[in-house]
């Protein structure tokens, strides 16, 4: 049990991890800020937060656990922001979706407190943005990887791992580098194809009478399209490298489809559906224990 | 109400055709025939057709609304196989995926009969095929397009209209070559992309540690890439001129977006995603009216 939980950025992601400590019953007190006074405000008025505060500094003051939910390019500006209140009994996590950059900018920042610091990435989230869709039960059943670094404090580790398993994760760690090259490939490019695809589907001469005869397979593939520019843009960028190196790869297996569609291959075509259908058909969300929604007596803090 | 359909493919599609029919008090019996005799008894078993035909031709004697429901390179076959039996009061659809092809393959098989044919797409489906899948809401709330030929009979392109409006559909009427350009674009391309994104995944290194940790934004995304590669390996070489050109079309996008990153544009990039995250959030499906599941006296045989 936490006595509290200071908010950095009351948006989806944010808010609905204070919800779900509330409602699995780790935290007493929620005080959050966001760089908007109105979110912060709206965040208190929906119950998302208990106390606002004028700044992310005031935010983690008295705090046993931070969670820094803001654009992973602003990472660095607020870590240095509370730096100075940083203790080695302090949990400081954040939901950042690259993690090379997060831990780059947490060394830089935190320097000697890094160790109080382990990056998180909840790998989960909604198309809609903005804390009125703060959901306590947008982490259940997802997955969360931990990318510790060599200085991450065996105590906060054990700690963080033992929220997001109360909050229904399943916790994986990985390095910030594998983590970054995997989700590239099963998150960041899906989010570039379907930005390219809405892209393609504008740029037709009759884009709206187009658009009026799509059906459920568009409208579940192009989902994420709808996902907010300016965090996605911030996510291409920071894990650029390992995304066009997925999209390059991506292109060539689109153009190999096209070559044997060109040479009306139906055999081969057909062969390589069929690895791809069976590969999908057989792929499972992985589905941890649902032990969330529980007070936990074995978090300390 | 229809004295008789004659269901030919008792398969998804075919298979919910049957009972959204019954359900709508639309059809008095169920004659029905597939190509794996195991199946037209599965069907007959599952109550989804009352009768089991031994031949196509034997499933559309007697009958006064006939249903193709095969892959659509079958199709000339199947007319020509039941072409001698085609009054001018039968109602003969399909429900393909592509209509050029299927119209040319009505023309050739049908020839003078051609009137009593009115091609049809119904824009619905599951990832799963088989008769097991068969639902009578699959076609509520979808939309339906008919493209009818210059020769055409009015009273069945207008019968096949009140049909497929009593099952909750909302029907659309077009050329087959506007059909198949439209398709491509919100149809056929998300799936060959879909395709193609898990062609991608399956050629990484460490394939399933890589899917193990995507999340609900991959599961909607790559959801119609379960779908049967047969008919799909149909569709694409069939409408294979227009999902070649929106796949080049698509790439270029995709290119696009990769050259904004590699330019490191933040502001560019996030333009381009602002509009296709716009005109996604945008978009609705198009809901029709639920007029479905009631008998409908309007509708003569």
């Amino acid at each position: 049990m936490f006595e509290q939980l200071g908010l950095i950025g009351c948006g989806l992601m944010g808010g609905s991890f204070a919800l779900a400590l509330k409602k699995a019953g780790l935290v007493k007190r929620v005080v959050g800020y966001s760089k908007s006074p109105s979110t912060t405000e709206r965040a208190r008025q929906l119950g998302v937060i208990d106390v606002e505060a004028p700044s992310a500094l005031l935010a983690a003051a008295g705090a046993d656990i931070v969670l820094l939910a803001v654009p992973v390019a602003a990472t660095e500006a607020t870590l240095k922001s509370i730096k100075h209140l940083v203790t080695p009994r302090m949990l400081i996590m954040d939901v950042g979706s690259t993690k090379t950059d997060v831990v780059q900018a947490a060394r830089s920042a935190l320097r000697d407190q890094i160790g109080s610091f382990v990056p998180a990435h909840p790998i989960t989230g909604k198309e809609v943005a903005g804390v009125e869709h703060a959901d306590a039960d947008l982490y259940v059943g997802s997955q969360v990887v931990l990318t510790p670094t060599e200085r991450t404090l065996t105590v906060q580790l054990q700690q963080a791992r033992e929220v997001w398993q109360a909050l229904g994760c399943q916790v994986h760690s990985m390095s910030p580098e594998a983590h970054d090259a995997t989700l590239a490939t099963v998150s960041h490019l899906p989010h570039l194809l379907a930005f390219a695809m809405m892209q393609s589907v504008l740029s037709q001469p009759q884009a709206d009478a187009t658009l009026a005869l799509a059906g459920p397979g568009f409208r579940d593939f192009t989902r994420i399209a709808a996902s907010d520019p300016k965090i996605w843009r911030d996510i291409l960028l920071a894990n650029r490298e390992q995304v066009l190196t997925q999209s390059r790869q991506f292109r060539q297996a689109l153009q190999n489809l096209e070559q044997l569609m060109e040479q009306d291959d139906g055999q081969a075509l057909q062969d390589r559906l069929t690895l791809a259908s069976a590969a999908r058909a057989h792929w499972r969300m992985a589905a941890p224990q649902m032990a969330a929604a529980t007070p936990s007596d074995s978090l300390g803090s």
